[in-house]
């Protein structure tokens, strides 16, 4: 089965599911729809994908999955990324969860509003910062004594966290205030084979 | 295992924890926590969960899991509400986060605006009736021809989607506009034994 992924290197959300099929070595194809060009409304793409969207994934008989995590958790089944507890794997959700509605809004967004689009300080939500501190904190407070997010090894969780947060430095968020997360960005990045996007400060 | 499950009924997303439990027959204790009187802003609430959320699900044991929708999957793993098909299991996740992402922020708000707080209509942003509009006729347009939103049975999707939908009502989002959403809506009900939620018209 060879699987075909829409995406665009601009969004994590799309860098994180080729992570994962790299990490799993699953074979697929990559197809680039640039968000900063607009393709993702253009109509051809639109009838992959109504909600205009990526990343999305292709199967070889036509079926598709839309929604980063969800295409995460489908190839990671039946691997060591699912942790073996049923707990843990309610924990693993948890953070996928956690990660779509309260880090990305503010990690991801600070990083596409300050990085790509180069808007000045005083265009962007003051309320980003803070809250962004709040959730790096909060995983930093997470990582306190462990090693991974969920269960003791690398699991689904981690690497849906890890997209946004190695990026954080560029939306202007540096890591050094939080050790923990850091080495932890550090561990993930090498477990995948990635070079650290981390600053050297 | 006794669990305990800490909600209010003020919050489809308890509603829909407790739906499960009761559908597949799970006992457990339910706590009211009120979010109308700030409960989950005591200290004792934040030591259970420091983000102030509802609803938790604790364990026996006293290990806990937040996130509507990571609940309901932990409470349905190895029953018939998760396809048996891999890829209609990606279906159901990622229904499950566009639920979270798309749906609630703009059905469960304009119920929370208008029919919880009572707030006049020119205190709501008039942006959330035609996204809550387009994230119905999402679901309606995917109901055309199908009984439930994946596999042909019902599914944890269908219970994380009919929490906030069933009350759209009170959002003032009349469902009689979409007849296949409608339709679904009380099916899914009368599965889950629930007496419906939607006004006559």
């Amino acid at each position: 089965m060879t699987i075909t992924i829409y995406g665009d290197s601009y969004s994590a959300h799309c860098d994180k599911v080729r992570f994962i099929a790299d990490h799993l070595k699953i074979p697929y194809r990559w197809i680039r729809i640039s968000i900063e060009k607009k393709e993702t409304q253009s109509p051809d793409f639109l009838k992959i994908n109504p909600a205009g969207e990526l990343p999305v994934m292709v199967l070889a008989d036509g079926r598709k999955l839309a929604q980063s995590n969800a295409i995460l958790l489908f190839l990671a089944e039946g691997s060591a990324l699912i942790p073996d507890d049923a707990l843990d794997r309610g924990l693993m959700h948890q953070w996928l969860f956690w990660e779509q509605l309260t880090h990305n809004p503010v990690v991801g967004y600070l990083r596409f509003q300050r990085f790509l689009l180069q808007k000045p300080e005083d265009q962007i939500d003051p309320t980003l910062a803070p809250r962004a501190d709040r959730a790096l904190a909060t995983m930093d407070s997470h990582l306190q004594g462990r090693r991974y997010f969920v269960g003791e090894r690398l699991s689904v969780a981690d690497i849906a966290l890890v997209a946004y947060t190695r990026l954080a430095d560029e939306g202007g968020m540096s890591l050094s205030r939080w050790p923990a997360l850091r080495a932890w960005v550090q561990r993930v990045e090498s477990d995948l084979g990635l070079a650290t996007a981390l600053s050297a400060a």
